[in-house]
């Protein structure tokens, strides 16, 4: 059974109450606490020595990862984090050092976006480190912006660029908070969620309960330089184009928005970010599957991102 | 390097903001997200197979236990808790039944308490099942009883009885969330937690900064029946007052009160908690130390609570 399943399984009949907004399924739970015009978002995610990275990896940079994780789910709800908590799992022998050196990555990440560490625990894993961090952060009740929403004819946009992200990216990326921040304040954005999984697999999560589908120019694919290079060095390397469909680990947000409101949004978006690249890649179709239209015409593409226990 | 060093370590300079009233050293986080007359509860929490239970451990009460061990922090804030996320780190060839059984028990106390399961993730740790467990709650402003606020003169109560509680209590434990709320609402409670390293570690987190001591009533100490079995059944055993002092796993309420409360709290506390017994246990000392006062005089108490990483 792979992540997927057994998550539909797990979450099937969970108990709720009246403070769930939205419960398991999207980039972070949203939680009505009488907060006036707020709701709270709450989020845990976890990293893996020998799954997430290994231990030649920076610790700084292991740290920071962990957080940055969280915090890219926070930016794709058009939240702002608030903050954390952190359960470090480590074998009885770990190095007081390294420990020490993945919570500098931490806190300076947390520093940079105004985020407390309030806590956390820690436990033993014999065999590998395990970080879990959970995050709460908040977000203007009219303007949390959910995975479900995407309209038929919306405009599909994602920001920076895709794929190739193993060897550097993934530990070093910039979480998109005041790119999600903005979007949420000043566009209707219909749907929008974080690029872990890869561009086809987190792409699907949009378009649930399974009515929807979507046409992708494959020429408007930002594709990145990494993943081209990495096409040309490596004859068994994945052609570039599906290293950015299928990569994961990008952290970039993908997003639908009607499509009257497409060029309004690049011209906003050049004048706020003029150093990031926003894409509109495709357009959200009325049937399901995920189309990919190149110059050879338009093919089905049936390949899943990354799924973990596969 | 031990778990409380590393901890110290760790928790010297972490980035903090002005929604932080407590971070890092209390029982939950206390933060203020401008709830009105209420803060916000923040605890996570995990156990791992091999440390905190085994593989044939009822998976039901693995679950149960995992939830309870957070709510029990919310207990011993006085708080209420809202909503839980749940980090599932498992092996790959994890038996979906086992794990279905995990849920169950979690959701069975989350539904008990009025709590809610908002979602989490699932990972892979290879070795062995891990689950980390985070949950907020809400406390009324004036009403959270945080562990340092212990003074010299205070009266020391436990709820319940300690000792003993590895073979099958520390699996069935009812975190006291009534309890302590109930002691919130209507006492001047100026110190509480919740013991789970052993009465006499977990005391010392009431002596803290360390200029405090306390003095315990050897024959007031509620030692349960399991630790006097098992005292009585192995040579080898702890004495039973030792083991009610260090067991740890208890997850009863330890908490101070000004010694003149000392009376209404105990006539409130049999009509209201009838079952569940309530001990006056000695009281606070103006200088550091924890003395054991018995038949044959006053002792020091030098051994520690369970300590991880030992």
């Amino acid at each position: 059974m792979n992540e997927l399943d057994l998550i539909a399984k797990l979450t099937r009949s969970l108990p709720s109450n009246k403070s769930v907004v939205v419960g398991a399924g999207d980039d972070c739970a949203v939680l009505d606490l009488g907060l006036g015009d707020k709701r709270l978002l709450f989020k845990t995610d976890a990293v893996v020595e020998g799954i997430h990275f290994d231990s030649t990896t920076s610790p700084k940079k292991i740290g920071r990862k962990a957080l940055a994780r969280c915090l890219s789910d926070i930016a794709a709800m058009g939240g702002t984090p608030t903050a954390a908590l952190i359960t470090l799992a480590l074998p009885r022998d770990f190095d007081v050092a390294f420990v020490e050196k993945i919570y500098e990555g931490m806190n300076e990440l947390a520093s940079e976006n105004g985020v407390a560490i309030a806590g956390g625990e820690t436990t033993t894993n014999p065999e590998r480190i395990l970080i879990s961090i959970s995050l709460i952060g908040t977000v203007a009740k009219d303007k949390c912006i959910l995975r479900s929403g995407a309209r038929v004819g919306d405009a599909i946009f994602v920001t920076g660029e895709l794929g190739g992200s193993l060897p550097q990216k993934h530990l070093e990326f910039e979480p998109r908070l005041e790119e999600g921040r903005w979007l949420a304040e000043n566009f209707s954005i219909h749907s929008m969620i974080d690029i872990s999984d890869g561009l086809a697999g987190d792409l699907r999560h949009l378009l649930q309960p399974g009515n929807l589908g979507a046409e992708l120019l494959a020429s408007a694919i930002p594709v990145s330089r990494a993943a081209r290079l990495q096409a040309r060095a490596e004859s068994s390397a994945k052609p570039a184009l599906l290293a950015a469909l299928t990569d994961g680990e990008d952290f970039e947000l993908l997003f639908t928005i009607a499509s009257r409101s497409a060029v309004p949004l690049i011209d906003g978006w050049k004048k706020r970010f003029p150093k990031l690249r926003l894409s509109c890649i495709g357009k959200i179709l009325g049937k399901p599957g995920l189309l990919i239209r190149d110059e050879h015409g338009v093919r089905s593409f049936n390949a899943h991102g990354y799924v973990h226990f596969a």
